[in-house]
C-alpha cells in the first residue's frame, strides 16, 4: 500500500455538504479497490479539492473516484511524509 | 485562523531527510507568523511537495516558506475538510 494525493479542479462553489457527500460516495465503494480515502480538503474559491488516500496504485484511486462520479485531474504518489 | 494547502514544484529527487529538514526549517520560525505547519507530503518523481498548515493568512504561510528558503508556488485556503 502507498499513499496518494489527488487533485480535482473546477469545483468552484463546492459546499461542505457536497464535499461530505462526495467523500461518502468514495468511502461506500473504496473497499472494492482496497483503497482508503483518509482526508479531503477543498477551496471553493479556486475550485480545488485535495484527497489523501492509501491505495495499492494510482489507478485504483482513480477507479474509485470515477465510479463515484468525480474523476480526479491528477493523482500523485506521495511516498514521503512528515 | 484558517487552514491552507500549499504546493511546491520542481523538487524532483527530494529525499526523506531533505523533506524533514525543510519542514524543520519552517517549524523553527513559524511562531513568528502565528503559522503552524501540520503535515507535508512529497512526490520525488514529479517533484511536488504539499504542505498543510493553519495560519492567519496565505501571505503568512508564504512568508515563513520564503524565510526558510523554499517559496511555495501556490498557497490555497482550504476552508472545507472531511
Amino acid at each position: 500500500m502507498a499513499r496518494f494525493m489527488d487533485i480535482h479542479r473546477g469545483m468552484q462553489g463546492i459546499t461542505a455538504d457536497q464535499l461530505m457527500a462526495a467523500h461518502q460516495a468514495d468511502l461506500a465503494i473504496e473497499q472494492e479497490e482496497s483503497v482508503h480515502f483518509e482526508h479531503a480538503w477543498a477551496d471553493p474559491e479556486s475550485g480545488t479539492v485535495y484527497c489523501l488516500s492509501e491505495a495499492p496504485s494510482a489507478e485504483a484511486v482513480q477507479r474509485v473516484h470515477e465510479r463515484a462520479g468525480h474523476r480526479a485531474d491528477e493523482v500523485h504518489p506521495v511516498p514521503l511524509q512528515v
